[in-house]
């Protein structure tokens, strides 16, 4: 008998995922992607769902509040990388019974605030008694046919992109735990922001041909597209977008910079492909807040070129049971 | 500073829910009713969430099947409340590390075995690491715009019914305490169907005026109904229709049996309110399957009618953190 733990997360989701996907769907995506997504006749309901727990989420120096706009954060950013439009979010809530009325106010103040930034609303929820607070979100969101993004799509001679700059929360999580105060990478990991308007300017385009968001760290992202669409992927590390805070922690502790760039979670940046010719499009409605980090190819051995040479970007990243 | 444990499920979600009525809100129903509904032109989406947690609803005799299959039903009856078709289910699940494989694929096992009963699909999921099983599910439906059932609508005059018996999940959980195997009203307790079937019904007949699902108990949902549509109701307690198994529950434990039917939940028969001149429709197409227990009338106090006595309908049910 296998626990959970000696197979973790990925394992877990892959046997779960084999079992679903054998029943007959009329789901257009259905489990695997980053959210759901029904065909309502005109356009397609996009639904994520995703869990926040108190042990495992709420890090040194998080508030109450934070907790709250993780929840909404993560669920919207499931819905930004389908390139979706929210409408709004459920949350459940387990809670302990001995929680201050003021703190759950609190964690409210934090849900409602990330749903106004995605205009989004709240839409309802539940509470019950738990052990520990357990923050559950669903978001829902519409995007039009054409304009959908899945993980699957990108074709050889596609580039590899990512918005934003990597290794920020990761960073910022280092900086709470070693009283760094690197306040811009400490936001990062404590207020994640959901992509939702890069991915409705991804969906526009036409031009973009699989997308996720960047939750277990960028190596783990690349593989994912990678399977999703039966592509390889070159990453050239020099490409990748890094602010100066990663490299204060690599100063200040000895943590690699490389480690915090590419295999840890919290970034929910989006990682997408698109077609060469709509790079033009992309920077004119973009500007600098993408970046071109590689190049899509035949074959299914994902390439890291850092330094003039290239070896095989490692499949890790932050996994849950292990 | 209040706790939780101070003010009471039901207080705690008035003091949320009288946050979120502030927002200026596109959703037609937003917080407070069984589920929210969308807007989406032609028709309502809607979208309810529910928690399920090992040590709140694993009860004495629960399988982890059975508990799979509790995430799903709760949802789909909040789904069935507002009168909708079920689309499907997204589940985030909190897992412990040290869970075997296999129960977490019995649970999967009772999710799909409901959502394949009410004609819904698994769309997606997440898994994270708690400290107990958690199971947060949100199920989405649709309902036509004429269609939709609420709690607020009822209008003096209207009858009151309910479809199914009362008492027989709290029958079957004390069952289940006291080891009567009395296996109907167990398998009520720990597999209750999600009325779904006739909550289209209810929404077809043109006659329903309002709609809620008994998950806290009649008495406490004939408060809900109520309050929402500012009617009093008269229960006719004679005319609850109430199995054999409630009364056996009463005889060896001394568990009353008014206790059962009137302030137990668990039970997710579907609560509503009708036109008269629709009795003869609802007859045709719901059968036995439903009893009138009241009828609506002005004024805001809820009475019981008992043995010719006529008395005040306690405000009481299941609640979370008291």
């Amino acid at each position: 008998m296998s626990k959970l733990s000696d197979l973790g997360e990925k394992e877990v989701v892959r046997k779960i995922l084999a079992r679903v996907a054998t029943i007959e769907s009329g789901s257009v995506v259905g489990p695997g992607d980053d959210a759901a997504a029904v065909d309502m006749g005109l356009l397609y309901l996009v639904a994520s769902t995703d869990i926040v727990l108190e042990r495992t989420h709420m890090m040194k120096g998080m508030s109450h509040k934070q907790l709250g706009w993780m929840v909404a954060a993560v669920n919207f950013s499931d819905i930004a990388a389908m390139g979706a439009k929210p409408i709004g979010l459920v949350v459940s809530m387990g809670l302990p019974r001995d929680l201050e009325f003021d703190l759950l106010d609190q964690i409210f103040d934090g849900i409602l605030d990330c749903c106004e930034s995605v205009k989004g609303e709240m839409l309802g929820g539940d509470t019950k008694e738990a052990s520990e607070i357990t923050l559950a979100g669903a978001a829902l969101g519409t995007v039009s046919k054409r304009g959908i993004l899945l993980r699957k799509g990108a074709r050889p001679g596609d580039l590899l992109a990512v918005t934003g700059t990597m290794g920020l929360a990761a960073a910022g999580f280092h900086s709470l735990m070693h009283n760094l105060t690197l306040k811009k990478a400490e936001k990062a990991a404590l207020e994640p922001v959901p992509r939702v308007k890069e991915g409705l300017v991804l969906s526009a385009s036409g031009m973009v041909t699989s997308c996720m968001d960047i939750s277990d760290g960028l190596a783990s992202s690349v593989h994912a597209l990678s399977e999703a669409s039966q592509v390889a992927f070159e990453v050239d590390y020099s490409a990748i977008p890094v602010e100066k805070e990663v490299a204060e922690v690599t100063k200040a502790t000895g943590i690699g910079t490389e480690e915090m760039v590419l295999y840890y979670g919290g970034d929910y940046q989006l990682l997408f492909t698109f077609k060469p010719e709509g790079l033009g499009i992309l920077r004119s409605r973009l500007g600098s807040t993408f970046s071109v980090i590689g190049k899509a190819k035949m074959g299914s051995e994902n390439l890291l070129i850092k330094g003039g040479k290239t070896g095989h970007l490692e499949k890790r990243g932050y996994e849950h049971f292990t």
